[in-house]
Formats: C-alpha cells, structure tokens, sequence
C-alpha cells in the first residue's frame, strides 16, 4: 500500500471513533513542550498528553530558534500557555554532526547520506548544492548545555515560565 | 500537584514499561510529518505512528518555515526520509490574527490576550514590547492556499517528495 494510503486509512480509523470536536482551541494543561522531531519520541505517551492539554512544538534537536520562539510566544499571548517544557534525548542525531559536515555532505550530493562509526559520510553522486552553506543548522554538542541554551534563550522573549523537562534516554 | 511532577511522573510510568530503546535513528516508515502545535492534534493517532515511525515537525500553523526545511533537510539527506506530509487542520488559531493583530497587541501589554468574536482582543495592562514587529508569524488567510503554498515551498528545497495529508477537521 503507498505510504498516503497507509496515512489516510489510519486516519480514516482514528476519526471514526474521535469525539473529542468540541475540545477549545486553548491548551486546557495551559503548557507547551519543546521537543526533538525524533520518530523515537511519542510526547503525547511520554509526558503523558491527552488531546487538547498541551502545545507541541518540534523540530530537529527539540531547539530554541527563532520559529519555535514565533510558536511559543503565539502559545502564551494569544492561548495562555503559562509553562514551557524544553525536553531533549539522548542518541540525538544532532549530536552527530556539524554545520561544516552538513554543508560539505549537501555540496558534495543531494541523495542521502549513510552513517558509520566516525560520523555520516556522503555515498550519492553529484551534483550537490551549496545553497546550505549559510544556515545554522542548530546542532548540538553539548547535551545538558544544549538544554541549558534553549531555556534560557526561550527566558528572554516571553512571559511564560520556561524550564527544562525530564531529559529522556534512547 | 505542580505541572512539573505531573509530567515527570507521566514520564516515569511511560519509561516503566518502555520497550522500545533499541530503535534505530533513521525513521523506519521513511517519512516526516509537518503538522501544527495545536493540542487537539495527536500526529502519533491520527496518522497511525509508533515510536520510531516517522519524523514529526510542528509549529504554529504546521508552516514551512526556514527552521522546518532545517528540520526536513536534516531527515532527508542525513536520516532518509522519503516522503514529506504537510496536515493543516481546521480551525486553527493562525487563521484569527495576522501580522499587524499580533505586533499590536504584543506593543500593548505582555499579557496574554483573549479571544471574541471578533478577533483576539487585548486584556492585559503595559507596558508591552516592539521587538516582535519585525517578525513574519505566518499567520494563515486561505485554509487550502496554506497547504498548497507549505508544500510547494518544501519542493524547492530537497529532494524527498513532499505532498499535502488529509486535512484534519477539528
């Protein structure tokens, strides 16, 4: 079965029974988690979410940037989050690379990259592009500090209570 | 019980049972989701998701934002993802404010506002802040524009296929 069927019977099953329509746009929990996009993390059984508790805001390395700082403070101001969970893993792909290993891997090919013993390493062909070489990729090789950063820099911009949440082992 | 023992203690009977930790990093189903922050959405069940499925991005609107195609670029070419589902939603908070609502209810008070019918409104006391003028929320005026506009602006970054999902009506 392609994989948009696969995703469409699954939703057509998990809508047939759903009857939670009339849940308020407002997160009832009043909170948001900051997390990694990781398949490993499940945030709804891991923190323990029912539908409608809590924002969930994620991206590769559960990271402070700008567009998550844009989610939260839409979270706060206009739907009255009054807490901030920061939850990042161990084994996080972001520890894995740099900015100079990811723009070198995507100069060198646009096809996927394998990951070995020292690091990912480029097995396509080219062309590459080097369209990436001024993005901070946000990697991270510092766990706790890592944390640390993004709690902090969440602290400067809103008024909602940032902290760090469980730190989660994969 | 503060919000933060609820959540750990959420995260202690998670971890009791948990079975999975020899999952590999590569999401074994191959794709990546980009869907909003809202609460009522649950992407692990309404897109039928185990752990370890699928990459999962969110953000205020489920937009193509630069930090989402950093999060995308970084499941394509680094974890292999195939296929990209862009799963907007109806009734979602984007749609009942834009740039100028924001940036002028942000200047007026660092309270959180509330919602009417006729818009977000402002209930809090000053001072506020400006610094957020300058920033793009990506607020949404057209449901299915949204969409159209979120995956065509994936398509010009990678080289997975990106394609809308079933729009979720809440």
């Amino acid at each position: 079965m392609p994989l948009l069927n696969e995703v469409l019977t699954a939703n057509q099953a998990y809508a047939a029974t759903f009857d939670k329509g009339d849940l308020a746009l407002p997160p009832a929990r009043a909170f948001a988690i900051l997390t990694c996009m990781d398949a490993r993390l499940d945030p709804a059984k891991y923190a323990g979410l029912s539908e409608g508790d809590a924002h969930v805001i994620r991206n590769a390395g559960g990271r402070a940037s700008d567009d998550a700082i844009r989610s939260l403070v839409i979270s706060y101001k206009l739907l009255g989050t009054k807490e901030w969970f920061v939850i990042h893993h161990t084994d996080c792909g972001m520890e894995f690379f740099t900015n100079e290993v990811i723009t070198g891997l995507l100069a060198n090919s646009l096809e996927t990259a394998a990951l070995g013993e020292d690091g990912f390493y480029d097995v396509g062909t080219g062309p590459g592009s080097d369209a990436a070489a001024e993005i901070d990729w946000l990697t991270i090789s510092d766990q706790a500090q890592a944390v640390v950063d993004d709690v902090a820099h969440q602290g400067t911009s809103a008024g909602a209570r940032p902290h760090p949440g469980p730190r989660l082992d994969l």
